[in-house]
Order: structure tokens, then sequence, then C-alpha cells
């Protein structure tokens, strides 16, 4: 089983169930199940033109979806891929309308058009206004006789709803349906095929194909080409639109046939817009699951020559969140890159005795770099004592241009110098624990207390607590002993010399190893900041 | 190529162009391609605080789908699964931090947590005011030293957002924001692995089988268990989540990952709704794609329990459109079946003129059931007379109980008398034909003019014309010669025979056969029609 189904019978009645629960009491059905499946909204008084729509499932968001509010006034759901039953389709009719009648908008499939149409006559019989509109925006084929009711469809229902809900009648949305229908068209392309519940899914299309020209039940495209990305294949679908519509503006409505990342869509989006009738396009519906073949890799464009107020119609706010709304396409707004992003160099400034000790340091750190490494090599990747001591001599040549007569300035500085200067995590953390001892000093905090605030920023980012087999534990104890006033180098050791006996670590590559591969060997990190103690109580 | 992209390189440069081109001018970037990706909302004037996420891609819509008002003022977009730059990050704190200050909402990840810290710690030394919150939702192993941040992240948005539209101080959004974030908890599930652009797929997880307790990364579920359809799958996920969350109420975030049907969705929507968690849950986020990973076919479930205030907050409209909304818990809400379906027996009523009519009408199609199936088999499936002959004989049994005397109440009793006893298309075709008749001669059309109108809808619904081969091409000229007063039979027959010459269908079965295969062989519902006709005059 490789779809988030439980018994194939039941996909759709589960789904509706799903769908109502959930809706904020905004939808009910009628109760019929398992044959009529019909969605409503709750609020429906009658008072309007009722807006039905259906078919067979699959398709979701359509139909259910987009019952609310500004669109439909009832959905009549088929079993997936299958047309609702005439008695399906007449309860919805009779649960919906009242003295301002109904309007069946359908796809153009012949179980669809001849069940809805039936129900239609059945309910003309017993008095009630009915009128049917057929979409037919499918382009895969010039001339085919009866083109399919694809995603071209959610423009008549967008704009068909907002025209009932402004009240206007039966004869007016019908004739509105009808121009949209003759201006609608579409064609989709998908990279793979969909999985139909309860069947096994047919790998019809080769990796480096596509299929143009395709519908919304599975079936084969009417060709299969070459694919290599999204331009060309943008570019294939665009040209056959072009062809199908006259001059002037166009809204496009891109329809994720189920089973794309929102990157792609996005993706397909942008070379849309970048396309030959990009420069045509105004507006733009989605990207969005709006009419899907299940979980097909596919997408569908279409394209509606659109007038004014038809624009009005489909702007107007709608209650159902399926529908994505409909943007003024814009070219790319640029900001420009803000100020600051580069540092101000540190204002140089001379002070002796913090010159001897930073040097001082560095020295250490570069007499440690084998022993360091090869503590690493147990536990890491071997190179902890290179990488501290390439930023220890990067940091002596650049001594002389340190603020070092200010504190505050001092420990910004050398932030900076070690993010630029010092790879991985490692030079990250140390960074942040100079910026943020810079921050303490800069609100007055004496030395000792600014290099805890460091270090207490540095754990919040890095995670690492005492105990977790890392620089903390040598780093904590002699600072906090060096605040105390007392001897930090002692602390700091023994600190130090304890992660040898940690079984395991919590951060860092050493996560990755077993108590028996660590025990007995220390940790780099912490050895480094021990041997620093040392030389400065020295 | 099984992806909607074209070079790999460039898929997040290209997705937020057309991100951005279709907001409706509502979404900026700022000037620094490639290596800067952020998007910040246009209308931004830096008067409250400023919201800032972001992390690898991958995930869309999150983050820049989520960027306008009520939810983030910018994103920081890295690599598909890479942390974006310090660099990036302070491009966009400065871009967009006011005097009110910045708080930053970074998943739990290494990268993102240095990163985003670092960039905290520069921003803090130029002066502005920087917070930062880290999100941990996942549940997939209890003793994890640093959970991973998943869709949970949502909540923070969506909270943190509607506070700081509120015009909140920034100690106030950080503290509720790390509330939130203790509360928060998320177990993801997957059918299949996903796609990373520019690599292979690695199809890690057999047919039966759920990867539970999996990141956003395409990285391995913390186990692999059988899997036998969506209501197990997700008692073991929602068990997992009972035990990480105290009593009381529970919004549920439903998180799609990319690849999963909007079917299946609402699939296992319900099936939260129903399980041991269930009755605990009061609202719902979703089911919608918010965190993805890519285009994986999986799920995950978040759950925060919350208290009046936050669900205010979660609630409160949003400009961007990716959030689908906080909506009540409800039980299914049904609704009676509408009167009406089952149609009022018609009131029988006796003429002997008609009811020797319409049983010699039967009769002949009773003698031609041979013929009419042997003409059937050259064009369709062979059973044109059979079915032809059954549903006569039905009639015949049923004439007594027919309204003879009322012509409108006898063509709707035809109608609905044939839509139960012929199968087919034909069955629903005829239906529709007798009941538009009965509908226009209920408007006080003559008998022939109720007949014409009854033709010209069942065209309408059926889709053929004349000379498309079907019953049409015999009924419409006896039809029209009945109209005029004049003999129907010779027309009729003469269209009939015409279909022999029709060298191809556009309507039926007969669409998928040559013209060699339909030559000579006429339309066997027209010969139907014809073969009344003559009857009929004679």
């Amino acid at each position: 089983m490789q779809l988030f189904v439980n018994d194939k019978n039941n996909v759709v009645t589960e789904a509706i169930d799903g769908l109502i629960c959930g809706s904020g009491g905004k939808l009910s059905r009628l109760d019929g199940y398992p044959h009529i499946k019909v969605v409503v909204r709750s609020d429906w008084d009658k008072s309007k033109v009722a807006l039905i729509s259906g078919g067979g499932s699959g398709h979701e968001p359509a139909h259910a979806g987009f019952v609310g509010q500004g669109m439909l006034t009832a959905a009549v759901c088929g079993d997936v891929f299958a047309s609702p039953s005439v008695d399906a389709v007449l309860a919805a009719i009779l649960a919906v309308t009242g003295p301002q009648g109904c309007v069946l908008i359908v796809k153009n499939y012949t179980g669809d058009r001849l069940n809805f149409g039936l129900a239609a006559e059945r309910a003309r019989s017993i008095g009630l206004k009915v009128s049917m509109v057929v979409v037919d925006d499918d382009i895969a084929l010039p001339n085919i006789p009866q083109p399919r009711g694809l995603a071209g469809t959610l423009f008549v229902h967008k704009i068909a709803g907002a025209l009932a809900a402004e009240g206007a009648s039966l004869e007016t949305i019908t004739a509105v349906a009808e121009r949209i229908i003759g201006n609608v068209k579409t064609i989709g392309l998908s990279l793979d095929t969909c999985v139909v519940p309860g069947s096994e899914k047919i790998d019809r299309i080769p990796n480096d194909c596509a299929e143009l020209g395709l519908g919304i039940h599975g079936e084969a495209g009417i060709e299969q080409i070459d694919y290599a990305g999204v331009n060309a294949a943008v570019a294939v679908m665009v040209q056959k639109l072009a062809k199908s519509v006259d001059q002037g503006d166009l809204v496009v409505l891109l329809n994720n046939l189920g089973g794309v990342s929102s990157l792609e869509m996005s993706i397909v989006a942008n070379e849309i817009f970048r396309s030959q009738l990009g420069e045509r396009m105004t507006h733009v519906i989605g990207p969005a699951c709006l009419m899907t073949s299940l979980d097909m890799k596919g997408i569908s464009i279409t394209v509606c020559p659109i007038n004014a107020e038809e624009l009005q119609y489909l702007q107007a706010p709608v209650e159902p969140w399926a529908w994505p709304g409909c943007n003024a396409i814009s070219s790319t707004a640029i900001i420009e890159m803000p100020d600051g992003l580069t540092p101000e160099p540190p204002v140089a400034s001379a002070h002796d005795e913090t010159r001897a000790l930073i040097i001082g340091c560095c020295e250490v750190l570069i007499d440690s770099e084998r022993e360091l490494n090869t503590l690493d090599a147990f536990s890491g990747d071997g190179d902890t004592g290179s990488t501290l001591a390439s930023a220890a001599r990067a940091l002596i040549s650049k001594v002389d241009e340190l603020p070092l007569a200010d504190h505050t300035q001092l420990f910004r500085a050398l932030g900076q110098e070690l993010s630029q200067t010092m790879g991985g995590s490692s030079g990250v953390l140390l960074a942040i624990f100079f910026a943020a001892a810079g921050d303490a000093s800069s609100s007055g905090s004496n030395i000792a207390n600014s290099l805890l605030a460091g270090l207490k920023r540095m754990k919040e980012i890095g995670g690492a607590r005492l105990g977790d087999r890392s620089m903390v534990d040598a780093l904590e104890p002699g600072l906090e002993a060096f605040a105390k006033g007392s001897d930090p180098a002692m602390p700091s050791r023994a600190g130090a010399d304890s992660t040898a006996e940690m079984a395991s670590a919590r951060v860092g590559r050493a996560t990755y190893l077993s108590a028996e591969q660590l025990r007995g060997n220390k940790d780099p990190g912490a050895e480094a900041v021990a041997k620093l103690f040392e030389y400065l109580t020295k």
C-alpha cells in the first residue's frame, strides 16, 4: 500500500467527513451515504441562485473544497474518477435550490453530462428553475469533438460564484458562465502517472519524457515529449495556448495536479511569467492544487481573456480557503541591500600587556597543534589542532590592527576575526562567544562577567552544557573561578581531564561514537582551553 | 529528470522570483542574489517588532510563503536543505529591524542555530535589539538532546505574528514564543522518500512499510513500521503525541510533507479527529502543505496545548494565503435528504389509441432485436437490439399504469420509466428526451414541438449533431417532417440509411473505429428510429 487510504471503497466518504469536521461548521453533507455524497454550505438559505458542481472524486479540492460563500453552494461527489448518479445530483438540486433556481457547472465528460442532464430534467419536471453549463477547456487536440473539462472550471466557479453572491439572476449567471467557457483554455503536462486507490501504479512515462495534453483521470496524454527541464516544457505548453486565444490581456491559472512540490510550482510560475505569453498575462491564480488528478506529478496551465468586470469577480474575496486568490503579476521587486553588512573595521589602539597576552595565547595554540590533532583523531576528524593553530597565526599577523586598549571593541574585533579565519562550527561559536562578551562589556560588565555572558550565549546557541564533552567543560569552571578571583587553571584543567571519562557526547561529531570509542580520550577543545588558562596564570 | 526544475543550482532563486512576481506586489527581495536570498514584506515600515525566520529551502511554503501582514516580516532562504549564511541572516535583520527590534525564529539545526546566532550577535554589536527563539518540536526519539524543528514552527510564526501585528514588545513576543516552543510537539511519517534536485531518488522504504519519526531533510526516520492503511499509522503517531503532552485541549496541525494528494490528506484528517486524542482536539490547522520536505509522500501531525489568548492569535486573519486558517473541529454535520427524490408515481389514465400506439412501437423494437444487435456488432458491443427490446418488454408490462390520457404526464412517465429500465447512455439520453418533451408540453407546446424540444435538449446533453452517426440522424428529419405535417417515415429512413456512408462517428463507442470498419453499416439507433416512424405512419 503506497497511499494514505484505508479501504478503497470508503476513500470518498472518509475524505468528505474529514473535510466537513475540519470546516469549522461551514460545511454539511446530505444524509445519503454511501451512494449520495453531497456537500453543502451549512448557512445556505436558498435566497439566491444556487451553484452546484461535482463529478468524479480524485480532483480535490475540486469540488467540495470550493463550497462556501462566494463560490459553490453544493458539490456532488462521485466515486474516484466516476460520475455521481442522477439521484445524487437531483438530491443536491432539491436540497439547495430556491425560487431563484440553480446552475449546474459540469465538466465535459459523457457520464457527468448525462447524469447532471437527466437530474436537471427531473428537477424541472417538479417546477425548479435549473440551467446547466458544460466546461470544455482542454486544448490537447485541435479538433477534438468533445474537449474535456479541466482546471478552467475554476474560472466558472469563481466568477459565477461572485455573481450569485451579488444576487444576479439565473439567466445572467448562465450567460456569463457560457461566455467564460467559450474563452477559457487549458493544457496539461505530467512527469509521472497517478496512483488510483486499489490499483497498481502504471509506470507509463519514461524518466526523460513528459506527457503532454493529458486529462485529469490518469488517462495517457496525446503525446510523450522529451523532457529536459521546466523551461522547454512550459514553452511547448504556452505555444499551444497562444494559438488558442485571441489577442488581449490574460489571466493565468497554474494548477498542481497533486504531486508536485511547492518549490517546483514556484519555478513553473516563474517560467510562465517569462514565457511567450508572459507579457499578456496581467494576473495569476495559484500556483495551487485546484483540480488535481490524485497525486499526479503534473501541472496544467489555464489562460482566460478577461474583461474588467470578470476580473473584479475573480478577485472578490471568498470563504473557501482552497481558492488561492487572483494576484496582479509584477516584475520582481528588488530592494537595495542594507548598509552595515560589512562591519566597520576596528580602530586600532595600543596596549602592550594585552598584545603580549594575545600573542602568548596564540603561541600556546600553535605549539599544541599536533597534540590537539591527535586527540581529535579519536573523536572527530583530526583537525582541531590545525584549525586553532591557523586561526592563531592569522590573529598574530593582525594583532596591531586590533583595538587593544578597549575591551569592548577588542572582544567584538576578536569575534569578527575568528568568524572570518576559523572554519566550522567552532569558529562560529567562538565568534558568538566574543561578540556576546563585547555586548556585555559595552553594557558595563567587567572582563570576567563579560566572558561569562559570552559563555552563556555560546551555550544557548551551540546547545552544549557542562558534561556534554565539549570545550564548555574546561571553559565554564575556568571562567567561574576567574570571576570569583580564584585560580582558573586548576578547575579548568580538572574539567578538561574529566572529558576523558565522559562516555557519550551530546554535541559535535563525537555524538556519532560509542562509549568505548570515546573513553580515555579528552575532548580536544576542552584541552585547548585548559592549556590557555594554564598559560594565563603562569 | 523527474522534477519541474531547470538547473539545480538555480532552484531557489527561480522559485523566489516566481513567488514574488505572483504576489501582487506584496513581496520583495533583497538585491543579493545568488548568495543572499531574503524575501521581505513590501509594505514594511519598521514601526513594530520584525519577525524573521528561514533556514534551508525545500520546505515551501515555509518560510517565504508566510511573509506578509500578520505573520513573518522576512524569510532568509538557504539553498535546498542548507542553512543560509551569517551574512544573509544579517542582511535580513538590517533590512527590516527598526527601533522595536526583531525576533529570529529558528528551527533547531546546528547550522541554522549558529548562523542565525552569530548574525544576531553582529546585529546587537551595532545597536539593534535582537532576540532568537529555537523551535525543537520533534518527538521522534524520547531523549534526543537536540530535537529537530519541524512543522510546529508554524505555531510560533502565527502567534508571534499576531502579537507583533498588535504592537507587542520584543520581550512579550519572545516570552510567548518560548512558551509555545515548550508546548508544541510533532511527529512525522512517510510512505516514500523525497527527490532532491540534482540527486537520484533513494528508494529506501519498502512498499508495505512506512517510516516513522522522520525529519524534513530526506533523512531516514527512526524506524520503519508495517503499513497497512491510515488508521493504524495515525494511531501509532497519535500514541506518541499523547505521551508527550499534558492533559487539556489541543490544537492540531496537519502538514502535507509535499507529495500527498488532497484526497488522502482529508482521509488522514478524518482519522486524526477519530483518534485517541480526537476528543481533546478543539481546533485544526490544515491539512495543508506548511513545512514540506520537497515532494515527500508523507505527513506530520503537530499538537499544541493552547490557551484562549493564543487561540485568538492563531485565528486572527493574515495576508499570506499559504496559512490555511484555524477552524473549530465539529462532528460531521448531516442534513436530512430532501423530499422529492423519489418521483411521484404517475396517476394512471386510459386512452385506447395511445395504448395501442405504445404497444405497437414496443413490438416493433422487440421484433427488431436480432437485426439491431447484428448492426451494433459492427460498430459497438452488439447489444443495442437487446437493450431496446428489454426496455420495450418492461414498458408493455406497465402500460396500464401510465397516464395515457395526458401527454405532459405521459412524456415524463416514459422518461422516468426508461431511466429505470434501460441501461447505458442511451437510456439516460432517451429519459432526457422524454423529460424535456414533458417540460415543453407542460408549457403548452403541441406534441410535435414538445418532441422537438426533447430532441434539442438530448442533443445538447449528449453532444450528437446531425451527421454524427447516431439516432439523431433519423430522429431529427422525422420529427421535423412531423412538425410540418408531412410524412416523417421517408426522411427518417433516408437519415438512417445515410449513416451507413458516414466514415466516422463523433459520439458513442463507434468513435473508436476507423472509416473502413464503419462503412456500409447503419447506426443501430438510427435504424430503430426509422423503423418506429415507418410503423407509426402505416
